[in-house]
């Protein structure tokens, strides 16, 4: 008997008998097919990509975004669309270009990126010699005459044993973030780091650096393709290597941008609940998984809503959040805005982690609100969905913490996002419509669940 | 307190935490830590997949697969490494086309592959009207007029409710294996189906077709792309369309071929624990997710516990099974084989599903073995492996069941596998490193728990 049921069990991964609760199951599935079927987040983001492409706080392709994302939140039923005004920083990057010269004599160049808000070298070639250590505990062993004048290199390698990638990102991106500002300081020139890459090839990936408002010298920071970084590594155990850096990154001004929001009003209060992701991107690749993905997935839970008629009690807010990777400004913004409006936030969830195959939500919540979300578990098993245990949520949502607000984060299978994140591999060939359509399903199940009992 | 076990969580993925037994535990992280950092899985696959590629059955790739397969076992050190004899059908393809017709009287060609195992044309245009049912029912409702002499299309799209893809192309095969049966019986000329295939693009997808041993006439089958279909469709229900089909496939004689085994040898006993997949491939594409991944992942297996010099204590066979894509001959063979010599048979593992991000396993076994199996979850969570649920096992170790031989099937995530399987799609850039050698890992892990319990 049990083996017979457990024979027949494939059958019913549509929901049914996992289900703790028909109505919601069947509502479940409700918005999967509606979804899979009908979703037009994969052609939205198709446009998105090549029509517009990669989009940087304060270019004009982050100004053409904006009004490409008003333009589908009213395709997509929105009862209400409006852009957010918030000053972001403008970071340029302009012509750049590395150079290693060793033993041998001859100047041959690499891949390279100069890392987010790093300063340049103003167009002037910067050459010295380069020193290398593996972490920052051989870097504060060496003396200062070691570090002055050179140009640092740090080659700390994303760690292949962590099976989530997002833990080897955490832990590798304090020498994305600092190392300019340690090797500033001690007089340095300039800083080369392994670019924060789970791939083993030689694309270089470019993120958010940032100097300490103590830093008296902003020296620029690039980063290199793994590849290069072991190959340099290897030539320095042997050989001294001299670096040539020419790059002319830089800040400029703050500008007045915008934030996309738009929503469907609810049949019961005026209480919000956010889904969130943002509109800005790195300035290369197409901004394709991060995070195109998460603007299309949730562009869709408003459209499917509208499409399946469902009635939700609180207002379905989706928030484009502008400069989400080099100030966050626009969450920080948006956060002031609720606060001063004294919004009422139900609950927020952002999908920052690619479209990759939906595994789970990290959550931040009251230990009260959290088990009650993991009480829905059997009816997410379905959808593939079994990953409640993670404490995390998005970097845009973060600031309404302060509030009180529940907040969640879709958490995608990680396996692919650091092979591409910030490169110009981030293109929309990477991403995949099946898996970028479940994970706006089961975001929308979330809500909906949210929306009925909170 | 709950709160602070919770916030720690995350830290603890690593395996301590969630493990029944410790001892356990670690072994699974070696088997991991193995794999990730050392592993030469993706670097064979690299190397099948761009210096041999396509390698169907009985031709000269696939003999050079099999040389390749023997160095590869000996380079991971296999105490013993041999080819078993089988015969395999030898399907040829050669130079095909297919041409339509509509209104304005232009012939224009449309992407198209034969059918696996399908006769051809012999080089004559076979030209007749198109008929287009949606299913079998609708053709069954057909008179003999409207098929004799016709071109049947059967445009059954694969069903995208689905969550999991192997599903929906269980559904829909049945159009790609018996459609040219159904209406060769009835006079049909030839017929066309819509591919099997999760992606909404034009590539078509071959795979295995058969004739009825009472057919008369062996009709040719080919396959459109999903595109073409709808296209076609579109253009059938309003006007007539005429279809020009040329080929040359063709069933020659059968021809001695080989599996390829190794295998390192057990410390307590020589009963037998087999790591399968098939190393033949259809004749597009590179046959790098079906399976050239399960090829490098079982020889993965092989080399990660003889690195780490686990001292297993039945013996752990790697076979690289011949013919599983249009005949099975290998794996039937190796059951032959089995029985002839009285082989003890402990338990018997494939990967056939790609090299995509592990989820689960598929379980053949009694109630008492598979409930054995689920007791051990916990173990396998934090490598995301968290599904215990389907009661499937690989093709090529089927023919064991009969022996009562346990089973399973690697089961990865398979939002991707359907949109390039059996197509010039399956090539080795739609495999990622990180999720090959976790699939390798997590089978790796079952091995050693089921040669250690059972």
């Amino acid at each position: 008997m049990k083996y017979n049921l457990i024979k027949i069990l494939p059958l019913f991964l549509g929901g049914i008998l996992f289900s703790q609760n028909t109505q919601d199951s069947l509502q479940f599935k409700n918005i999967a097919d509606e979804m899979l079927m009908n979703g037009t987040a994969y052609e939205n983001l198709r446009d998105l990509t090549q029509n517009i492409g990669h989009r940087l706080s304060g270019s004009a392709a982050y100004e053409k975004a904006t009004d490409w994302a008003v333009a589908k939140l009213k395709e997509a039923g929105a009862d209400k669309v409006w852009k957010e005004e918030v000053m972001v920083p403008v970071w340029e990057r302009g012509k750049e270009s590395l150079q290693i010269k060793s033993a041998n004599g001859k100047w041959r160049s690499l891949r390279m990126t100069s890392l987010g808000n790093s300063e340049g070298t103003k167009g002037k070639d910067v050459e010295a010699e380069i020193v290398f250590v593996k972490n920052k505990a051989d870097f504060d062993k060496l003396s200062d005459d070691a570090i002055k004048g050179k140009i640092i290199f740090f080659n700390y390698a994303f760690n292949q044993k962590f099976i989530n990638t997002g833990q080897a990102y955490g832990d590798a991106s304090i020498y994305r973030r600092a190392a300019a500002s340690w090797a500033g300081k001690r007089g340095a020139k300039a800083v080369i780091i392994r670019s924060l890459s789970s791939a083993l090839d030689d694309v270089p990936h470019t993120g958010m650096m940032r100097y300490d408002e103590n830093d008296t010298a902003k020296i620029p920071a690039v980063a290199i393709g793994p590849k290069s970084a072991d190959e340099l590594e290897k030539t320095l155990k042997t050989e001294k290597v001299f670096a040539k850096l020419n790059s002319n990154c830089t800040m400029r001004s703050d500008k007045l941008s915008y934030s996309v929001i738009g929503e469907i009003t609810g049949h019961k209060d005026q209480s919000v609940i956010v889904a969130g992701s943002h509109l800005d991107s790195w300035d290369v690749g197409e901004g394709a998984q991060d995070d195109g993905a998460g603007i299309v997935q949730s562009i869709e839970i408003l459209r499917s809503f509208k499409a399946l008629g469902l009635k939700n009690n609180h207002t379905i807010r989706v928030v484009c959040f502008a400069n989400e990777e080099n100030g966050l400004r626009g969450g920080m913004q948006y956060a002031k805005n609720v606060k001063e409006k004294n919004e009422k936030h139900v609950f927020a969830v952002e999908s920052d982690g690619g479209g990759f195959t939906p595994r789970g939500f990290g959550l931040v919540m009251t230990p009260e609100k959290r088990k009650q979300v993991q009480s829905w578990r059997a009816l997410f098993l379905p959808y593939g969905v079994h990953n409640f245990e993670y404490e995390y949520a998005g970097a845009d949502i973060g600031p309404l913490q302060e509030f009180g607000v529940p907040l969640a984060e879709l958490s995608p299978d990680s396996q692919r996002y650091f092979d591409i994140h910030h490169s110009d591999e981030d293109t929309f060939d990477k991403v995949n419509r099946r898996e970028l359509l479940l994970g706006a399903t089961v975001m929308g199940q979330l809500i909906y669940m949210i929306d009925k009992n909170w």
